[in-house]
C-alpha cells in the first residue's frame, strides 16, 4: 500500500496531503496494517488535529491503547480536546485503568465532570450512549439568531441538523430542524416554526429501545430527558446503528449458546472464546443426560428382539426433527420480540398459530416418515412392521406439536420473567425437545408394541 | 384511545388539530387500530397532505391496499404527488398488479419513467433502494447561491444535509454538507469548500454492503453512481437502517432453517409459515436418516449384552454436545462474515483458532464426561466399565474437534461458493455432526470393546 511505503521511507512531504484527504474510517484501517509499532505515532502526528481524533475513535481497542502509550501528555491532551464527549466516554470504558488515569489527567475539569456524570448511568441505558453536545435554542430567538448560534458552536456539536428548543429551566419544549430553519423567514422566531410534539426518551431507558425508536421514526437524533423533562443529551443515528448491530450480534451469539463479546471473532483470544462457550456446553451436556436416562429406563422396549435395532435407529431422526421444528418457532418468536412485533400479551395468538402450523407440518412430516420407514427401510416385510411404523410416525406428530409449542412459548415466558428471550433458542429447545421426544417415543412403543 | 373515539363520533373539529400535531409513524399505528374499514379514508382525508403521504408510507401492506381501494383517483393522485420517489417504488413493489396499475395511471410521466428505471435494478442492488431526490450543486456556485437552490428545492428532497457536487455531464465530483455551507463565507464558491475524496457505491452493488458502508462511516447518505461515475441517486441512512434490520432478520431465520419473509410473525398466515418451514424440515429429516443407518450398521456393537443399553443411552449426549459445539462455531463465523470481519482469506486463521479452542474445550468436556459416566452412571462397578467410559469420552473429544472445524469451515466455504453462509447454521451443522459423532462413536466402540 502506498501510504505504508511512504511511511517506511519517511516521505512526509508526499504523505501529508495524501492522508489529509482520507476519511477517518479508512485511515483507521491503514493504522491496523502498520506492523512496526513505532510507526504508529509517526503517522498519527502527520494528521490534521481533528482528523487525528476522528481516526483515533475508529481504531480498535488494542490499537488505541498502543497509540495512547506512544503519545506524550501534550499530544494526548490535543486528542482529548478534539474528541466528542460521547466518544471519550466510550474510550474510557474500554481502556485499562492506567490509561484512563492518564486520559483524565489530560482533560479539563468540565470534561472530567461530564465523564463522571455519564459513567453513572447504567451500562445499557440511553444515558450511557448519549452526548451532551447538541444545539439548544430558545423560543424567542429569530431564525437569523439561531443560525448565528449554530455557526458559533457547530464545530463542537455532534449534529446541527436537529436543534432542540428549551426554556430557561432547560425543559424540552420542541425541536427545529436545520431544514425548517433554512426554509423559514430570517425574521421568524423559533417559537413560530417549532415542532412541539417531540418524541423523546428518558436517560434510564434501554439503549436498544432508544436505537429502535430512532430507526422506526427515521430520526437523525433523539433527545434524552430526565424525569423532570429537562433535556440532558441526545443520541444520534450513527450511534443508534451501532447499538442495533451490537444487539443483533449479541442475540445471534446467545441463540447459539455463546456468551457475547464485543470483540470481532478474529481478535478474540482462544482463551476468551473457550470461556464464552464452555459453560453453555457443560449445562447442555448435563441436561442431555436426561435423554440417556429415558433410554436406559426403556431398555426392554428399545431392545425388543423382534424389531431389532429399528427403534433405536429412528431416534436421531425423531430427536433431530423435533429439535429443528422447535428451533424454527423459537427463532421466529425471539426475533419478533427483539423487533417489538410480538409481546407476552400475544401469547394466545402465538399459541393458536403454532398449533395450526404444527398440526399441518406434523401431519405432512409424519406421513412422509410413515411411508419412508415402511417402504424405504422395508418395515412392511417385518412382522408387525406397520405397527412399528405407526409408533414412529405418531411420535413424530406429537414431537413436532410439542416442540413448536415449547419453542414458541418459552421465549415469551422468558421475556415476561425479564430474562433474555435469545437464551432459550435452538440449543436449549433442542435439549428439552430431545427428552420430550424420547419420552413420547418410548410411551408409544410400550403402548402399541409392548402388549404384542 | 382518544382519536378513535373522536373519529367514531365524527368530531372533526377536535380531531383535525390533534392528528396534525402527530408524527407519521404513530399515526400509522392509529390507522392499524381502526376496526371499521370505512373509517380509514375518513381519518386519512383529515390529515394535511404531506403528513397523509408520510403516514401512508409507514402503514403495512394490507392497510395500504385497503386504503388505496377506498380513495378516489383524485385523492390517490394527491398522495402520489406527495410521496418520495423511493417510497413510491417500495409501495409499487409491494402492491398487487391491479393496484399498481391504478397508481401508475395517477402519476405523471416523469414519475412513471423513474419508477420503470428503478424497477430495472436487481432486487437486492443499491439501485433498487436509492432515491433520485438529492440536491446537486455545481463547483462554480457561491455558498449563497447554493442556499438559494436548497431553499427552492428542499421540500422535494429526501435529505438536504449532504449536497453532491457534479459537473455538467453529471459526473460526481465531491460533496458539501449543510454544515460546511453554514460555516462558510457566503461569497465562497462550492469549489472552495468541496470535499473531493468522496465514498460512493455503484448501482449494482449489494444493498447490504451499501447499508453497512453508511453504518461504518457514519454517513447520512451515500451517493450511488453508474460505471461512468455519473451520480444517479443516493441511499439515505434511514433506508440503510431498514436494510440492515431486514438482513439481520433474514439471517436469523435462515440460521434456524426457515425461509425468510418480510412480514412480521403475527401477520404471516399459517399457510405461509408452513411453506417457509416445511422444505427445511423435510431435507433435515431425510438427512438425519443417515444417523439411523449408522446405528443399524453397528447393531452388534451397540447391543453388546455385556454393556446393556449404556452405549445407546450416551448417544443423545454425544450428538447433542457435538451439535451445540458446531453451532457455536458456525454462528460466530456466519455473523463475522455478515459484519465483514471474517472472509475466506482468513480460513487458516479461523481453522487454527478453532483447533486450539476445540482441543481445550474437548479436553475439559471429555474429562467431565469420563468422570460422569464412571461415577454418576456407576460404570466403575461394571466389568470393563472404564473402557466403556474411555470410548465415550474419546468420542466426545473427537466429536467436538470435528464439529468445531466443520462449523467454522462450512460457512466460509459457502461464502466462497457464493452461497448464503447463514444457511449452513445450526440445523445443518447439527445434522452433519450427528452422523459424524455416531460414526466416531461406533468406530471407537468396535476398536476398543469389539475385541473383548
Amino acid at each position: 500500500m502506498e501510504i505504508l511505503e511512504l511511511l517506511t521511507e519517511r516521505k512526509f512531504g508526499a504523505l501529508k496531503p495524501l492522508v489529509a484527504s482520507m476519511n477517518a474510517t479508512d485511515l483507521a484501517g491503514v493504522f491496523e496494517q502498520i506492523e512496526n509499532e513505532t510507526d504508529l505515532p509517526v503517522l498519527f502526528r502527520i494528521l490534521p488535529k481533528d482528523l487525528a481524533a476522528e481516526t483515533f475513535v475508529e481504531m480498535d481497542g488494542d490499537l488505541k491503547e498502543k497509540l495512547l502509550g506512544a503519545l506524550n501528555d501534550k499530544e494526548l491532551r490535543a486528542v482529548m480536546d478534539e474528541l466528542f464527549l460521547d466518544d471519550t466516554v466510550d474510550i474510557i470504558e474500554e481502556m485499562p485503568a492506567s490509561v484512563v488515569k492518564r486520559m483524565l489527567a489530560q482533560s479539563d475539569a468540565e470534561t472530567r465532570a461530564y465523564i463522571n456524570e455519564i459513567l453513572k448511568y447504567p451500562k445499557d441505558s440511553a444515558g450511557s450512549i448519549m452526548t451532551i453536545e447538541f444545539v439548544a435554542l430558545r423560543k424567542a430567538m429569530t431564525v437569523d439568531e439561531a443560525f448565528e448560534r449554530i455557526r458559533k458552536t457547530a464545530i463542537d456539536k455532534e449534529t446541527i441538523y436537529t436543534c432542540y428548543v428549551t426554556d430557561d429551566k432547560n425543559k424540552l419544549l420542541g425541536l427545529v430542524s436545520a431544514k425548517d430553519l433554512m426554509l423559514a423567514q430570517k425574521t421568524a422566531t423559533i417559537g413560530e416554526i417549532i415542532t412541539e410534539n417531540v418524541i423523546y426518551a428518558y436517560t434510564e431507558d434501554d439503549k436498544e429501545d432508544v436505537a429502535r425508536k430512532i430507526s422506526d421514526y427515521g430520526f437523525l437524533a433523539l433527545p434524552i430527558v430526565d424525569r423532570e423533562m429537562r433535556l440532558v443529551g441526545i443520541v444520534t443515528v450513527d450511534d443508534a446503528m451501532d447499538v442495533l448491530q451490537e444487539e443483533n450480534t449479541e442475540d445471534i451469539a446467545k441463540m447459539a449458546a455463546v456468551t457475547p463479546t464485543d470483540k470481532p471473532y478474529l481478535k478474540t483470544s482462544v482463551w476468551r472464546i473457550c470461556i464464552n462457550r464452555l459453560p453453555w456446553l457443560l449445562i447442555l451436556l448435563v441436561s442431555s443426560t436426561f435423554s440417556g436416562l429415558i433410554i436406559s429406563a426403556n431398555e426392554a422396549t428399545l431392545n425388543m428382539p423382534v424389531y431389532g435395532i429399528v427403534l433405536t435407529a429412528c431416534m436421531p431422526m425423531l430427536m433431530g426433527t423435533g429439535g429443528n421444528a422447535g428451533s424454527q418457532a423459537s427463532a421466529m418468536i425471539i426475533r419478533g420480540i427483539a423487533l417489538k412485533e410480538v409481546s407476552f400479551s400475544d401469547l394466545w395468538r402465538v399459541v393458536w398459530k403454532e398449533i395450526r402450523v404444527s398440526v399441518l407440518l406434523g401431519a405432512i412430516l409424519s406421513a412422509a416418515c410413515f411411508l419412508k420407514v415402511l417402504f424405504v427401510d422395508k418395515l412392511y416385510a417385518v412382522q408387525n412392521g406397520t405397527l412399528v411404523a405407526l409408533v414412529i410416525s405418531l411420535s413424530m406428530l406429537c414431537t413436532i406439536f410439542f416442540a413448536k409449542l415449547i419453542g414458541a412459548i418459552l421465549p415469551l415466558l422468558a421475556k415476561k420473567l425479564k430474562l433474555d428471550p435469545a437464551v432459550v433458542a435452538s440449543p436449549f429447545i433442542t435439549t428439552i425437545v430431545d427428552v420430550l421426544s424420547l419420552t413420547i417415543y418410548c410411551a408409544f412403543a410400550v403402548a402399541i408394541l409392548g402388549s404384542l
